[in-house]
C-alpha cells in the first residue's frame, strides 16, 4: 500500500484512520453480523448511527435547537433548486455571484421566481469577494443566497454579507466543519459532504425551524420538501447510509482532534505554509486577492502553460496527485481539506521549491 | 465476526466477497494511493469505474444500443417525481396500484397532470397482481406505471401488464437483476440499488433514448431532468460514487457466477425451499396469491400475532435476522435477495419446522 498526498478539490481525501476503522468494520460492523451497508435503515442500529452523527455535528457546530440537520441526497446542485422551492414566498431572492457555483443557484432560482444578482466578481474572473456592506438588498426578499467559500476560485467570505435583515442562505460545501461558525447568523447552511467531511452523494442542511413549512411552490417533489425530510427524521425514504455513517466517524475524528477551534489552527497553520510560499517566491504566484483567500482551495499559476502542465505531472509522480486547476482558472489548485496533513503541505511546498530552482 | 443471516427488505445482504474487496481495497484502490471515497469523480481512474460498472449491467441485463442508463441519487421516491417531469407530454398517465409504493408515485403523479388508476388490488390488501389484459388505458396516456416487485406485499408482475402500446415505466427495486428481463418491453426501468444491487443512495435508470428530451414539465428541477443526467454520462454534479463502485463489483460477481439466468435459477431454488414449507406445514401460511407470488420478498403470518412475535425474536437469537414483516401485513417477512446464499433459507425453513414442532 502507497498512499499518496491527494490535493483533489472533491471527493477529497479522507482521515485515514476513518478509512481503517470503516475498512474493519465491513463484514460486522460492532456485533451486528452485519455491513453498515446492508442494514435497514429503520433498524435500531442504524437509528443509533445516524443519531450519534447527528448529535455530534451539533456538538461539533454548536448548532442552536431552532435549527433542524437534515442528511439529504442530490448534492448541491439539487439544493439549488430546493432553495427556491421552499423559501420563494414572495418569489423575490437576491444572489451574490461569486464563481461557478453562485452563478448555478442564481440560474436555477430564475426559473421560480425573480432572482437577482445584487453584487459579482466576475469582471475580475471570480478572483476576489465583492463589498457586501451595502448592497441592493430588496425589501420584499426572502432571502440573500452566497457561496461561502469557492472551491474553482479560492476566495472566502471573510466577513458575511449585510443582509439588511433578510435570511441569508449559504452553501458551504468546501468550507464545511473546517472552522467554527456562527450558525445564528444563517437562515440557511448547507453543503456536500464529500469535500471535508466524508464520500460523495449526501448533503448536510442546516434550517432554521421556522422556514420549515409545508408552503413550498406548486410541484414541489416530496423528495426537496424540507419538511417532508424533517418530519421524518431524514428518514423519509433509504439515505445514503454509508455516507452517514461515515460522515459520523469523520465527527468523532474531528471531536477527538479537539473540534472545529482546533481544526482551524490546523487548517490556517497548513494554508500560511503554502501563502506565504506562493507570496516569497519568482516563480509561482497565487491569484486571489490575499483578503479573500480561502483556506481550504489554493489555486496557483506559474503564468506559463507549458510549465504548469510539466508541474502537475511532475507532482503526481512524486506522490501529490490531483493539483491540475479547473479549466476556469488553468494553472494548479491545492485542496487542502482538513483531512490534508501538515506533512503533506510541507511535501508540495518542499517540492515547488526544487521546481522553482529546477525551473 | 460473526455474520448473521440477513433477511432484511433493504437496504440488504450484499456477497461476502464483495464485502472483503471494497475493504480490502479502503486504504489503495487498485494502486491509485486512494480510496474510491476520495477520489475525484473527473478522474480517469472513477471514469474506468463508473464505466465499467455500466459496461457489466448492460452486458448483464442485455440492454439495447437504444437505452441509456443513468446512475441518479435519491432514491425511488424521487423518480416517482421525476417520471411525470420528464414524460407528461400530455400530462396523462395511468397507474396500476398494487401496493404502498405505486400509490405513492401515483399519490405524485397527480400533482404534475392527470393521473389515474386503472387496476390496483387494494380490496384485498394487495395480496394479489389485478389482471392486466385488457385495462381502459386511456389514448392519450404518456404513459402506464407499475411496480413490478411490491416489497411489502411479496407480489410480482410474472406477465407485463397490456398497455396497449403505450409506454410501460417500471419500478423494479426490489426485483433488480434477480433474474433476465426483456429490457425492449419497457419504456423506462429504474429501481434503487439497496436491496439486489448495492448500498443505498443509487437508483440505477434504463431509459429508452427517445424518451429523454429537454421537453420536460416547467419547474423542473436540473437534477431531476434525465436529459441533464443523460448528456453528462451521470456526471453532471457529484454522483454517490461509492454505491457506483460497490454496484460494480456486485455486476463482476454475479458475471462470475453465471450472469442473471443463473442468478434466476438460484433465486427460484431458495423461493421454491421457503414456499414449499409454507405450503406443507400446519403453524405458518403465506399472505399471497400463489400465482403473484415474488421470488425476492417472501411475507406469511401463523395467524397468532403474540406467536409472530415470537418467532420474530428467537429467530434473531439463533443468527436470523430482521424477519419482522411490515406493518401493512403483519406476521413475518423473509427477503431472499441475490445475495442471500441457499445455506440462509435452509436455515430459516429448519428453523421455521423446530419453531411450528415447539408451539
Amino acid at each position: 500500500m502507497n498512499r499518496v498526498y491527494n490535493f483533489s478539490a472533491g471527493p477529497a481525501v479522507l482521515p485515514e484512520e476513518v478509512l481503517k476503522e470503516a475498512a474493519g468494520d465491513m463484514l460486522d460492523y460492532k456485533g451486528s453480523g452485519m455491513s453498515v451497508m446492508e442494514m435497514s435503515h429503520r433498524s435500531q442500529v442504524f437509528q443509533d448511527i445516524i443519531d450519534e452523527a447527528e448529535a455530534d455535528f451539533r456538538e461539533l457546530l454548536s448548532v442552536p435547537d431552532n435549527y433542524k440537520v437534515l442528511f439529504l441526497q442530490g448534492g448541491a446542485s439539487q439544493q439549488f433548486a430546493a432553495v427556491p422551492m421552499n423559501l420563494m414566498k414572495n418569489k423575490v431572492a437576491d444572489y451574490i455571484i461569486t464563481g461557478n457555483w453562485a452563478k448555478k443557484a442564481y440560474e436555477e432560482a430564475v426559473k421560480y421566481g425573480d432572482a437577482k444578482p445584487v453584487a459579482s466578481s466576475a469582471d475580475d474572473n471570480f478572483s476576489y469577494i465583492p463589498d457586501c456592506s451595502d448592497l441592493p438588498i430588496r425589501e420584499n426578499a426572502d432571502y440573500v443566497y452566497i457561496c461561502e467559500n469557492n472551491t474553482i476560485y479560492g476566495t472566502k467570505f471573510h466577513t458575511l454579507p449585510d443582509t439588511k435583515g433578510k435570511n441569508l442562505v449559504s452553501d458551504v460545501s468546501s468550507c464545511f466543519m473546517s472552522e467554527p461558525v456562527d450558525v445564528s447568523k444563517y437562515a440557511v447552511l448547507y453543503g456536500g459532504v464529500q469535500k471535508n467531511i466524508g464520500p460523495a452523494g449526501l448533503v448536510i442542511s442546516v434550517i432554521r425551524d421556522d422556514l420549515i413549512t409545508e408552503d413550498v411552490l406548486p410541484g414541489t417533489p416530496t423528495m426537496l420538501s424540507w419538511k417532508t425530510q424533517a418530519d421524518k427524521g431524514s428518514l423519509y425514504n433509504t439515505p445514503n447510509c454509508w455516507a452517514i455513517y461515515v460522515c459520523g466517524l469523520v465527527f468523532k475524528w474531528l471531536k477527538k482532534n479537539g473540534g472545529l477551534e482546533a481544526a482551524r489552527e490546523r487548517n490556517e497553520k497548513k494554508a500560511a505554509l503554502l501563502y506565504d510560499f506562493l507570496d516569497n517566491n519568482s516563480l509561482f504566484k497565487g491569484t486571489v486577492r490575499r483578503a479573500d483567500r480561502s483556506l481550504m482551495n489554493v489555486p496557483f499559476i506559474t503564468g506559463d502553460k507549458e510549465l504548469d502542465v510539466e508541474f502537475v505531472k511532475e507532482a503526481a509522480a512524486n506522490g501529490l496527485v490531483n493539483l491540475k486547476g479547473h479549466r476556469s482558472v488553468g494553472g494548479m489548485r491545492a485542496s487542502i481539506y482538513n483531512a490534508m496533513p501538515y506533512e503533506g503541505v510541507e511535501k508540495l511546498v518542499g517540492f515547488m521549491k526544487k521546481f522553482a530552482v529546477e525551473h
